[in-house]
């Protein structure tokens, strides 16, 4: 098989896959008929992904690169619009493939900094290599800050971009 | 394309992705030429896989399901060797399908109890329901408890079958 043809099928698997995602205990398909999960999940099949929160941290740290930590659901519209702007913004994707650690969870964590003003989806939070986290990179809605429409993806570049000017914490 | 088609197309992209992922800090691989991670990461594509610990406590008590929690590095040949097998056996995939929640990891968790006799690789871990790890369900390795050889297997799906006998805690 060419590689060219490969790629378009990567590309076509990795569509079906991100658009067919259902709960997991939800999915009561028989063996044989499940397509694999991406880590992915839709946000960007050519990212790094990591899998865990304490992964990413290592990365961060490792890479001295800033954490950028998307939540959301796979059966939320909000976070479904959101990363189809996401996966297809070419100045989004190139920031993230080259200046940041990536993380997409769809379960929260048990660090409750990183739900600075609740626990909602879709909700992206910044984390700086020396571990803070970046509450002060915030979205335009004052009841959940850290949220972000597709209409805001300029916004979520710009606070990207942000991320990367690192905090120079005192020891 | 037909039904039938695809399958392949995914079984070949599954194996193209288990065989093929780099180290993520080591891909430098410019943008449009890495193929998407999966989270069975190539121990099962057909498995519903848990991508973090939290996540797969979570459905552990909600489906009242063991947990199977599998360590393993990508570039380990031991964990390789494994990995084959386990995603080869039907009656392994079948039991871990049907009776199990499943979490593979590269990257170790918070929890101390994961390690009961030290961080190795590979190295598997049951977890009942009510959130006790299953010490008590080990290999046949003094010095390693809880790892497994291909040769193993047959002891691990025994393993797999004790873990579904849940423990009774008295609140």
């Amino acid at each position: 098989m060419s590689r060219g043809l490969l790629s378009v099928l990567l590309v076509l698997v990795a569509i079906a896959v991100s658009s067919s995602l259902a709960k997991p205990e939800k999915n009561i398909a028989k063996m044989g008929k499940r397509i694999p999960q991406t880590l992915s999940r839709g946000w960007g099949d050519q990212l790094i992904w990591a899998q865990t929160y304490e992964e990413a941290l290592y990365w961060a740290r490792a890479q001295n690169k800033p954490l950028m930590v998307i939540f959301h659901l796979e059966d939320c519209p909000h976070s479904a619009s959101m990363k189809k702007v996401f996966a297809e913004d070419k100045d989004i994707q190139k920031v993230a493939d080259e200046d940041l650690i990536v993380l997409n969870l769809v379960y929260e964590t048990t660090d409750k900094h990183l739900s600075p003003d609740g626990q909602y989806v879709p909700r992206i939070i910044f984390v700086d290599p020396s571990m803070t986290v970046r509450a002060d990179i915030t979205g335009r809605y004052s009841n959940r800050m850290y949220a972000y429409e597709p209409s805001d993806i300029k916004l979520l570049l710009s606070n990207m971009q942000k991320a990367k000017k690192l905090l120079k914490t005192e020891l």
